[in-house]
């Protein structure tokens, strides 16, 4: 195609020449970088950016985008390039604005329990680094993700039950808007009740209506005491069942996650878990004070019992808990490491707690009818879980693996649940969300979008799917 | 001024006759009805509704909207009417919707402790109905305001300091846009990542984006045990210092509130508090297990006894319980019985928990230099007070009065706080909105202001004070 003035091509190679006058060192259009720069971890084949922008500030982000927004140029925001749905995929002739070098923190608030980094540094290094402050921030994903990537997914995790999501850990934000102008939002109060929630907003939007800079993140005292278990079940429904009632008691767990016998087998073998049988497993953390702790497990061990679990396996040092977790931490890898040649997705439902033994019984069925292999893990206390689907690395392989995640969104949503309890929406689960939210609220936050980024620069054609757009 | 086809005032008519055809027993232009939805509890003189409209279901709010959005009459939605910043003060020639008869609990969820109830719904009314289940929502705002106008205002009071606010509670909504369609937001599960938030979005916008009429919300369950307390001091500082500690310590405290010594003897008067002394004093609120009671106790007392504390009287029994907490939350009444014929404003500052010891010692040598009256009374683990200011019905008194308000402000916004914790903005803290938030925030609120109310039919001139749009 012929480069004119008004071409994609030609605009973004004017804002690269641009970028190479100002801020030549941190533009790279290096083939390999662009190809790490061209996908997440998920399945969706990708395009090149024309070029990656490493951000150093605020004021780079702000410089990039007012560039974008006189050309035309698209751009996306990428952090750890840990997401599984797509968000980071390049746009066709557009900036792929890497954050990961923006890793300061801020500021640090012991006494006000708060602190605000910058959008690249991830979760394990900001908790590295105030380690000795005995402060933590504890939302907890697993995977080395970008606090800002967590912030643009509003992601979650295994600590969700007991301290929220990025949602009600976010106290404010640094967002550049796509003009290039830069607004903060919310403080560094517990609670305001002054304007729109703009953090909330932007908590979520995955990169379509700003670039989030900076974060004021709650931080939590380290609890002076932590206890950590395992407990196995003959049957996944026996284990679902203690998860559901631990909720519904109020027992104010810090984890409790399930893991089915296929990912107890995957587990057992990746992270050498001889200990422990392949059979369907629930991991517990409380903490506390020693006797809130000791409280808690009493009246968990008693509804274990009650729903036939076959005891409980306590870490009783920090090594021996470090190491449950990150065996369940690295649940996804080894699932992947049932079959290294297979495409491997991960489902994200989540539904009210008391449908959560309906859905996963329902979704071992479809899993059995569809013949491919699955793995299960997930955030029970919260009614969320993965299934990690594995299947041949063909056009068919792949039909299947669609159709049977088809399957269980549509079992999910019939049961007033969410297509992404913390994943997002990206470009995967786009199909879904008329059918969650509604068209009425779908054209509300198209409308949201239109008005913060009119010329659809901002990660497009990402998290809304097209259609009609309110109009007041 | 003569009736043209286009003046506010025939536009009002016709609306109003249109109604009458259609929902004429729900339509009220009695003097009474009116002057009664021309304010909330605020200072602020009145202009009467042309008709109140007293909404029994979504459809109705649906149909008056629809009706107004088409002759663009504007619309202000009222609860209880206990809003103290003019939230509910009428535009000219506009109509007030009164949503206080629905008050439908629409799905009770024990298993999932969720409710969906009707906006008119007071949070007493709410927990009487539901207080055999075992179950309660915490969210208290002290007066007996509706879910509709806590969820409008982002409302919280005594408990959020372990609850949170109405942002933290509310899982979806009902909206009612400013066209008339109905949309649903978020749903009923505990977290999701699809889309943007727009139930946050709407809590706390005052009723400028849309009108709620059904809420989803958290349920907890009634704490197995109970134990409340009151400790006085001979100073406030020492009083504030044992509660922020207590946030430091990361002591799950249910609720934790400080009234100052003229607080507590307009208290002791109001509510025969006679077992306690004019001194400043700090309420607490334990609740859990019984053994993680017992150990939040102690460690409380233990940090009371190193501040000077002047020792604990507990209330045992839930009658004594009912008795001291009545008196807290009386604390607006109590200090507006100092003197029935002053006028009364009640400053919400909130600042970092750091910073709250040396706010409230520049707020009362404010008060004194100023020669006025003032209790001091608040969620003192959220960082959040009220100053209740009394002065003269005069208009001297008043200037004098918005002087102090404006100084209190001032410092809370110096020491990185907000002009208001949990009462919103409504008339009163707009002219302060800039200073908290930046010109950049504030115009993007008004960005997303005109994208869903572009005829300013939405409670106009409410919340946000007329400036820049952003632009995208």
């Amino acid at each position: 195609m012929s480069e004119t003035p008004l071409s994609p091509a030609f605009r973004a190679k004017t804002v690269l020449s641009h970028l190479r006058e100002t801020m030549s060192a941190q533009v790279s259009t290096v083939e390999s970088v662009r190809v790490e720069h061209s996908h997440g971890e998920a399945l969706d084949a990708a395009c090149l950016p024309v070029a990656v922008v490493f951000a150093e500030s605020t004021a780079d982000v702000s410089t990039v985008l007012r560039l974008c927004h006189e050309h035309r140029v698209p751009v996306v925001a990428f952090g750890a390039g840990t997401s599984v749905e797509g968000h980071v995929t390049p746009p066709e002739h557009g900036i792929s604005l890497d954050l990961s070098r923006m890793k300061e923190i801020v500021q640090f608030n012991a006494e006000d329990l708060d602190c605000r980094v910058q959008a690249g540094l991830t979760r394990q290094e900001l908790n590295l680094r105030i380690r000795d402050s005995g402060l933590f921030f504890p939302v907890d994903p697993g995977g080395e993700a970008t606090l800002g990537g967590m912030c643009a997914t509003r992601a979650s995790g295994t600590a969700a039950v007991k301290y929220g999501t990025m949602k009600e850990n976010v106290l404010g934000l640094t967002v550049v808007l796509a003009t290039g102008e830069v607004i903060r939002t919310g403080g560094r109060v517990r609670k305001s009740s002054t304007g729109y929630d703009l953090t909330s907003l932007f908590v979520g939007s995955e990169g379509t209506l700003g670039i989030i800079t900076e974060i004021q993140l709650r931080l939590y005292g380290l609890p002076e005491a932590i206890a950590a278990a395992v407990c196995q079940f003959e049957t996944v429904d026996d284990a679902v069942r203690t998860a559901v009632e631990l909720i519904q008691y109020g027992i104010p767990v810090a984890r409790v996650e399930l893991a089915d016998e296929v990912q107890m087998a995957a587990c057992i073998a990746y992270s050498h878990l001889d200990e422990l049988r392949p059979l369907p497993t629930l991991f517990f953390e409380f903490s506390g004070g020693p006797a809130a702790v000791r409280e808690q497990v009493e009246a968990t061990e008693g509804i274990a019992r009650e729903n036939r679990g076959l005891g409980f396996t306590w870490a009783d040092t920090p090594e021996e808990r470090s190491r449950l977790w990150k065996a369940r931490h690295n649940a996804y890898w080894a699932a992947r490491a049932i079959d290294h040649t297979a495409l491997v997705i991960s489902t994200d439902c989540i539904v009210p707690i008391s449908r959560l033994a309906e859905l996963i019984d329902g979704v071992r069925q479809d899993v059995a009818v569809s013949g491919l292999r699955a793995a299960m893990v997930g955030h029970v206390g919260d009614g969320n879980f993965h299934t990690l689907i594995l299947t041949d690395p063909t056009p068919e392989g792949r039909r299947r693996l669609l159709d049977l995640d088809r399957q269980i969104v549509g079992r999910a949503l019939a049961l007033g649940g969410s297509c992404s309890g913390e994943h997002g929406v990206g470009i995967g689960k786009q199909e879904f969300l008329e059918a969650e939210h509604g068209a009425g609220a779908l054209s509300v936050m198209r409308a949201l979008k239109q008005t913060m980024d009119p010329h659809d620069i901002l990660n497009p054609r990402k998290l809304l799917p097209p259609g009609e757009v309110y109009r007041g």
